[in-house]
């Protein structure tokens, strides 16, 4: 899914809605998306219960909205209401027709760090057709870490290596290969923007490449069928 | 899901794989279902730590096999085979089309106590049209414990009042009730064959009532079109 886009939408939206000129939408996706990694960070260390990523969200846009300066009081109903554009994701060009011919050979679902609201109105909203939807409140783990790949692959009654993540960041990639799973690495080269450095190739031998899902999709299909 | 005759279709291929005669593959499959229950009932009790339904379905079907007088020692990979049989039931006639019927307008999946393997199994099997799929083992409370209700509406996102359960059997709505969700019972008057004495009308005033699962559907969607 392009998060990038589909939260700058929705800031857009908000700041036309309280007439505030002069911030940019898409910084502010970004400012608000630095904050998700520190955020789980606290959980992942213990220095904090878990809490789903929808409260992360939420903390985490109120934090960027004061060090915008923002001066106006913002209503907690409208800020759930932004804090939920991450349920509102457009899917990148390709994900769905991907998704649905991948499906036709395999269990196939989301491994996230989202909760399950948040994937679950994403997928009916955008109609991604996924076999099950594996929340990190379900696991209540957040990725990279371990039991998060190896809770997922229990819930599907897999060995993890019968079990493939594709993702677009190697760092889950690494975690994932070292929790058992197969890999497979999709470019998304415009995730963070036109000016993006990272996971712009792959940084290891992942069992399998792709320049996009598509191309994924028929490495994974074209011996099965 | 007509689990009978899933069940018994898959006990007639084991005992004619082994040759066995003289069992009754409804019999069986009846005896097996009488263990169901009870078996939760340990954990509901904390007398045991949660399980997933697939490793009680095993257990059940040992000590089926036992109290039938099965002379043979049985694999356990073909013990584990026939136990997945709960993975392979085929929906009433009316479920597919019903569900669609819903879908247009509503998040649905099961609530149900088969764990998150069995549940994906059976939907990708049978084609059924979920989105989302919360099995016991996500929740790790069987119902009709109150926490496997509100457990279910908390990770879709939604107060229990807006979430309701739709289930053929009048005590599982009397427990989702007392916590909060909205009712429809549906009658599945041949669950337990052609004889079944349970759950032949609907026990009070639920939201919903249908003689069929495409009943139900019209309800919920006529005042939604």
């Amino acid at each position: 899914m392009d998060w990038r886009t589909g939260v700058a939408r929705e800031v857009q939206a908000f700041l036309d809605k309280h007439g505030i000129d002069g911030v940019d939408p898409f910084d502010f996706a970004d400012a608000w998306r630095a904050r998700y990694q520190p955020a789980m960070q606290a959980i992942r260390d213990g220095r904090r219960d878990f809490v789903p990523l929808d409260v992360l969200h939420l903390e985490n846009l109120r934090a960027v909205l004061t060090e915008s300066h923002l001066p106006t009081p913002f209503p907690p109903e409208e800020l759930w209401q932004l804090t939920t554009a991450w349920h509102r994701l457009d899917p990148w060009p390709d994900s769905i027709a991907a998704l649905a011919a991948i499906r036709r050979h395999y269990v196939i679902g989301p491994l996230s760090n989202g909760n399950l609201a948040l994937l679950v109105n994403m997928a009916k909203r955008a109609g991604l057709p996924w076999d099950a939807v594996i929340g990190a409140d379900v696991t209540r783990v957040y990725k990279p870490q371990p039991a998060a790949y190896t809770a997922a692959a229990d819930l599907l009654g897999l060995r993890p290596s019968a079990v493939m993540l594709v993702a677009a960041h190697n760092s889950d990639l690494v975690a994932a290969r070292a929790s058992g799973l197969a890999t497979a690495f999709v470019l998304r080269a415009t995730e963070h923007g036109p000016h993006q450095r990272t996971d712009l190739a792959a940084a290891a031998d992942w069992d399998v490449t792709g320049a996009t899902l598509s191309d994924v999709a028929e490495q994974l299909t074209t011996d099965r069928s």
